[in-house]
């Protein structure tokens, strides 16, 4: 597998280099936008993630000699392409929506500004950060806010690939979780990690208790037991008379969790153990979550929901072109006709209007006007303005990379949820919370 | 990023190694199984995959300095535990059903001896790879029964995070799928690549003509036009026009498929481009590909919908501790109480019953037997043995790996695909199209 980028990408956008370097329109100055034409079915707002990761990945697209021969050996490209693509590196600008930001139909949430052959190739990677960890992030915001504060972990490694598992983390933690059970992610991204046994530890020893013992010797009493591998008030009071009182928390893993967790709650405060905590991580979305709002559950774990995107595992967005130069340099719009996969040509800018409460009222995209236009801001102090360049000439702002750009992130998403009507945070299907204007 | 596959894990599994190396329970040789508790709702059948990937994720699963610097510095496990981690590789033995190969609730699809340290570390990299992999496999799977031979490509990569596209690629394609866009699949795996132009190769030239003659200079009549930017019929006409009735193929990414591919063939036959095959790629799935099985197309593109499991994007697999030995060297078989979640404990081998027709009728399960175990087979010709060693002290199978073990999988789900009974192939929902029998 590449260190590299470059190969993750269709075979089509190499093609279309290789036809436009020889006609020589790959030269033309270019605009091509991300954005989604709809959110998930039913869902009120999406949160763009995944911008982070890909301008590190856009900064390191390069072929390598090895990929490189791979291409020269199937054909893929005519040996003056190869060549070009050895030269490969991205040059231009990217402005987009902040890592965080609330998203909408229609949002322009990326916007990239180069020669036709420097952008087309980023096509596939651009869309595969972005759709990936977008959904992740959109889930992931439902159940936070529906936790109510509650501390909430993600614990989805093993139900998404490998890979997939670390970016997965990293967008829900920008929504709000709080830790990931993936160490992967903790070191890459600076995300805090978590986790003690699982079952086979308990099942490893010859009794419970055992397992147990082992466990508080290792950790101290401080740890989380987990308590359902037999019979859960058994466990419950094994737990707590091998840790005794100050036992940190107890794990529960099955069972009809609101009766469960209100009995277990009470037995342990009847124990003395009335600080230790109840974590709770069988199935959960953000339904069977807020479904526990009034049981007192002290912290959840959430696997399969989050990482898949709670039913909707690819956010939808597209990457098309919409505007380049002629051949006097004058910039044209662009759009194809299509009526099923209409899409707005031109350049755009965008900001959220939002009311004398400072509540966002509507979405409002500028077309015609580039991402680096500011006088419509002028003239209206409640428009929030959306877009930041993220890229300047290949360099990415070092303000959005790393373990600070994914805190950043998550600090920006906060902000924004404050301003989203309250409609925003209902569970039930219904249309996005705010309508996209095009100006 | 690592290179290596260490931190792709949960923490858990690190802790509960460093409480069992306290205890000295670590060492106590023990067997995990990966099994799936049912198949997704309304399926009949799954396809195993990610075993490939896998045995190479655990062949370089070791931690590198930087690696056990970050677990030092974050006080994950304990410095003897470092010490430990620092000599891990994996020694052990690893039977399974082969990749490619149908599997049904409770088919033991891994199976793995060693110590409880060495195999419990492995919890995440095996479910993350099996689970997304056979989740894209099984969607394929449908889609290929349903295209009727035609040939359907995998075209997906932008719709899933970028790494896993590699590996939703690699498993569409040992579902059957012919070819895949991204082009590291093709480098890594083997599997042919495809792909020409995207709307917006059409937009960046004056006109489509334009566009189509600069594809046809460089690719030649052969080549696939995409005729559907502005007017599908004038794009046929124009792709026509400029290649000739010797065109390659035209291809369709939007509009009522049935009705616009039967106007496409009657206008293609009538300017003599009898040879010019359609493709269609328009948000595909297994049911749109069965509604398209009357209409004159000649090749599929999905991408979505494969990628993404067709609503079921991680296949639900777990990976339980069912047998290990006690301090006299007896093996004691386990399992978790709990009703809801129950598995079925002790050491497994498999065998898939075919009636006189050479059709599957039943997923046998024989318990207590090992993986390794051979009686019961030769009792009875019409039993088919489903497990095979993948691994033999922590050296996997040559066979099994690579591009060969990928192209292996593939013709070995070609093969199973006629033994399954032709309900298997029914897209409605229904039960498992045998049942699985516990002896």
């Amino acid at each position: 597998m590449t260190g590299s980028a470059a190969l993750f990408t269709d075979r089509y956008e190499l093609t279309m280099v290789d036809a436009a370097l020889l006609d020589g329109t790959a030269h033309r100055e270019s605009l091509f936008e991300a954005f989604a034409r709809r959110l998930p079915d039913g869902r009120r707002y999406g949160i763009v993630a995944g911008t982070g990761r890909l301008l590190e990945l856009i900064q390191r697209f390069r072929f390598d000699e090895a990929e490189l021969e791979w291409l020269r050996e199937h054909e893929v490209v005519r040996p003056a392409t190869l060549d070009w693509l050895a030269d490969y590196r991205f040059t231009g600008d990217i402005w987009g929506y902040r890592e965080g930001e609330a998203y909408f139909p229609g949002s322009p949430l990326l916007t990239i500004q180069a020669t036709f052959a420097e952008a087309v190739m980023l096509e596939t990677v651009v869309l595969s950060t972005l759709n990936y960890d977008s959904s992740v992030a959109s889930a992931a915001a439902r159940m936070v806010s529906v936790a109510l504060g509650r501390p909430i972990a993600e614990m989805g490694s093993r139900r998404t690939s490998e890979r997939a598992a670390v970016a997965a983390a990293r967008a829900a933690y920008i929504a709000g979780f709080d830790a990931t059970s993936n160490l992967e992610a903790g070191r890459t991204w600076g995300i805090p990690t978590m986790g003690t046994a699982a079952h086979a530890f308990t099942l490893l020893h010859d009794t419970e208790e055992g397992a147990f013992r082992a466990q508080v010797e290792a950790f101290g009493p401080k740890t989380t037991l987990l308590v359902d591998t037999y019979d859960i008030t058994k466990g419950v009071e094994l737990a707590v008379k091998v840790a005794g009182p100050e036992l940190g928390a107890v794990r529960i893993d099955s069972g009809d969790l609101p009766t469960v967790v209100a009995a277990v709650r009470e037995q342990l405060d009847a124990l003395g153990a009335v600080d230790t905590r109840i974590t709770v991580t069988s199935d959960l979305d953000e339904f069977t979550i807020a479904g526990l709002s009034g049981a007192p559950v002290d912290a959840y774990g959430v696997g399969t929901a989050v990482v898949t995107g709670s039913g909707f595992p690819a956010a939808g967005m597209v990457f098309k072109l919409v505007a380049r130069r002629d051949d006097t340099g004058d910039w044209v719009s662009v759009a194809k006709a299509s009526t099923q996969k209409a899409s707005v040509g031109g350049r755009k800018n965008a900001a959220r209007r939002l009311d004398s409460t400072l509540t966002a009222r509507e979405e409002l995209v500028f077309v015609g006007d580039g991402p680096d236009g500011e006088a419509e801001y002028e003239a209206d102090s409640r428009l929030r303005p959306l877009m930041v360049q993220l890229m300047t000439d290949g360099e990415a702002d070092p303000a959005f990379l790393g373990k600070a750009g994914t805190e950043a992130a998550r600090g920006h998403r906060s902000a924004v949820m404050q301003e989203l009507p309250v409609e925003a945070f209902r569970l039930g299907r219904g249309e996005p919370v705010i309508p996209t204007t095009y100006r």
